[in-house]
């Protein structure tokens, strides 16, 4: 397979598909909408998992794990609830297969059908209030905040690797409280959390914002969110943060005693992020050479090339390079030594571009004598000479730079690709000629973000919080507005 | 609900169903034969994943992530493994559901048919080498040393929390290698893994061994387990790994050309272990008055509870603790202060005894006048009294001691309970009267191994390695043998 890349002028939707699958992120399964996540995505999926994992403990909340499997009556117990998810599932009528009687190798058993069928979770909700209800008597019980990483199942027509399949992978936080007040603060809080985890680890710069009627969970009150901004201008909904008020404890009765004695239902919140956030990662920052990593989420930060003729040049080389490497690692960098005889270093530079790794080094016979090693940058492309005896204390630093270059650069594309809309014309020509986050005036309905969204493929993204009051006119409707909110067309 | 136990002597199964759901490791689900794991029981688990995560990286292995389903028809392909596999499983047959006509609620949309079922994985090797087909042509490409964490599904009808249920987590490692005899060195080496988390973590003691044809793997030409005996004479398979020759790599035509030039077939290897190890955690260590937990895999491994009265007791007590608390953490060590004021110290420590935390510290007004604090073991319930002075550079060695002792225990245990039958009539008397297992002669063919488990629910458990040569005649068929065989009833 060739490791050309189209380039993200030519397409950059046929960039993204070919760059997920040749960096060997992911690939297609022999199930339709499934993917299949390889070790070198997985790998790095496991690092996101690490971070948000340690922010949620150290928020104050524990896993769990709540079953696969949901009864379809659930989804009819919360109104909403129901429209929203109650649809586009993987349903299991039967669990057992038998020979088929004419050869025609294993068939379902028709005798084993299931009383009431099971979905195949979408999300846990129902399931997780259902199980609460056993473990909620007193405020004593509360609060509860627990996460769940698992994976789950959404039947979409049209699916691309990490954007939209039909199992991917995800946490979902569930917590129950007390009060309205302490359930709005523990969905703020967790919003704070997913961004600054993408923003610090994956350097991706969020909008945080709320949802409009259209747009929210289907079951909560308030849908919080965070927005990115992709390389081609199409937003991308990085996270959700869900306040769903009492509408599940009331759905699954789920009644706590207060501390004066009295029954009330439970308030709740959910949350979640998922492999999509991969494709956000990829589309942020990577080149028409390949991927390209943050360090703190690369599964290797530094790897090393040695350029050699003959064994004992090798041998030389990789008393030099595993010495570096120790350093390193001490220092709690990864570090890969890639000496395979069986490919040039030319192939090798380029492998790792694709790749993305963050920091390449070579060391050859010159380098040898003089004691340096080169150091070229994969966000810039720049290269250096160092000193080896250097690289040590430049490494940690040279990583860092690399985080928030890539961080500065994302939000300057972003910035630069923010726009404000007076009129529905203006709005209309920006999203064709140079799409992007367009800020502007909308009258409050859901009539008319219908109607926009109809016409020209662009949702609200969010009403971004502590958004400037600003009086205005709706840029459909011409009806008064008191502040722009954001639109983009989304992935 | 009352913290008490049935006890092991009135019905070794009821403690056991009792002591997981009130030690708040799992709990029934509203999905039949389907579990929760509740934060406590998730939190052993956790501890559980990140040790063999981290034996399976550090023996070259990586994470992938392959899909929750399989195409009906792949369980076809390869002949034994289908006769295993393919019966007991949840069947995928639609992907949406609507609003009913008649105000029923939501119902299956029959328009919405699949058309080829889709099975909800109960183990992944043929979606796995589906995939390999398109990963591996050459020998450059092997090994391929992967691991994926999981759940699957196997539809069981009588189940038991961990021990046997519908849906259960588990890691299934996936090997393909160039040769035969590598393939059997990644099985066993995959089997000592095993065997060290299981002694050196879990504290339980394995034998180590090869199934008999009638219990192999549906698909295997080999497979090795590690077998742990409970506490009332039965067995429980605590892990298996798999050689699986060239029967997979056929089955989806998976070959590669070796270092002559030749194409040849992928040999391949599988294993995996589950939650089901939470099941034999429970089962191997713990008494009447609840769990008891070795100190590598307790969520937390010291609990300290204040007596006091008093807020300025209390104010004082806390100081101490914190300090103490501070120390014993900066050596690695877990702990928990309880200084919840709604709870009085003796439900504090039998709610502690019967979740089975390593050590309970207790310190009251006496001891803040002393120096002293009150540390009393899980294991053997012991109490001694230390200075606090001393906590710091003694409890790393104390646990160290109950993880040891709990293995001698356990070991102890099973040698007591390990018989030697030389007639059938011993045999079944010895299943009554003394369970546990039983060494003894078997003419090495399948008939008897099944006429044997008919009559006496006892299987062989496995045929250990390095078995001593020994001749004799089988129990039941009084034919010529060459070595005693491992049998008992198990799990």
């Amino acid at each position: 397979m060739s490791k050309t890349l189209t380039t993200r002028e030519e397409n950059y939707s046929e960039w993204y598909n070919e760059l997920v699958v040749k960096a060997d992120l992911a690939d297609h399964s022999a199930v339709k909408g499934c993917m299949v996540i390889k070790p070198y995505g997985y790998a790095i999926w496991e690092k996101m998992q690490q971070a948000l994992d340690k922010m949620f403990k150290d928020t104050g909340h524990v896993n769990a794990y709540f079953p696969l499997f949901i009864p379809k009556s659930f989804f009819s117990k919360e109104a909403n609830h129901v429209e929203g998810f109650a649809k586009e599932c993987a349903v299991v009528t039967h669990y057992r297969l038998k020979n088929g009687e004419n050869g025609e190798g294993i068939i379902v058993d028709e005798t084993a059908k299931l009383e009431e069928e099971l979905i195949v979770r979408p999300t846990s909700e129902t399931i997780i209030w259902n199980t609460y209800k056993g473990w909620i008597q007193s405020y004593r019980d509360l609060p509860l905040l627990i996460n769940q990483w698992a994976n789950v199942v959404r039947w979409e027509m049209r699916t691309r690797l990490f954007l939209r399949t039909t199992e991917f992978l995800w946490q979902e936080g569930h917590t129950a409280h007390e009060t309205s007040q302490e359930a709005i603060a523990e969905t703020e809080k967790m919003l704070e959390v997913y961004a600054t985890f993408v923003e610090q680890w994956m350097a991706v710069p969020v909008v945080k914002g709320i949802k409009t009627a259209n747009e929210r969970f289907a079951g909560a009150i308030e849908t919080y969110c965070i927005e990115a901004l992709m390389q081609d201008g199409k937003a991308l909904q990085a996270g959700t943060s869900h306040f769903l008020g009492q509408n599940f404890a009331k759905a699954f009765d789920v009644k706590f005693t207060n501390k004066e004695g009295k029954l009330d239902h439970v308030w709740a919140t959910s949350w979640g992020v998922s492999t999509r956030l991969m494709g956000a990662l990829v589309m942020s920052h990577s080149d028409d050479k390949g991927l390209v990593l943050p360090p703190k989420l690369a599964p290797f930060q530094v790897v090393i090339v040695p350029i050699y003729k003959g064994d004992e040049q090798l041998k030389q080389i990789t008393e030099v390079v595993l010495k570096m490497k120790k350093a390193m690692e001490a220092k709690g960098i990864s570090v890969k030594y890639d000496d395979r005889d069986n490919q040039r270093p030319g192939w090798k530079f380029a492998e790792y571009e694709l790749k993305g790794v963050p920091v390449r080094m070579a060391i050859g016979a010159r380098d040898l004598e003089n004691g340096t090693v080169e150091v070229a940058r994969r966000d810039t492309l720049e290269k250096e000479t160092l000193q080896q005896a250097d690289v040590e204390n430049k490494m940690e630093h040279l990583l860092l730079q690399i985080q928030d270059n890539l961080y500065q650069k994302a939000l300057t594309m972003r910035d630069s690709k923010t726009y404000v809309a007076d009129t529905y014309d203006e709005f209309k020509r920006m999203l064709e000629e140079t799409p992007g986050f367009i800020l502007a005036h909308w009258d409050g309905t859901p009539e008319t973000e219908q109607k926009i969204k109809e016409e020209t493929k662009a949702t609200i993204r969010c009403i971004p919080l502590n958004n400037k009051k600003e009086n205005g006119s709706c840029i459909y409707s011409g009806k008064p507005s008191t502040q722009r909110v954001l639109f983009a067309r989304a992935y």
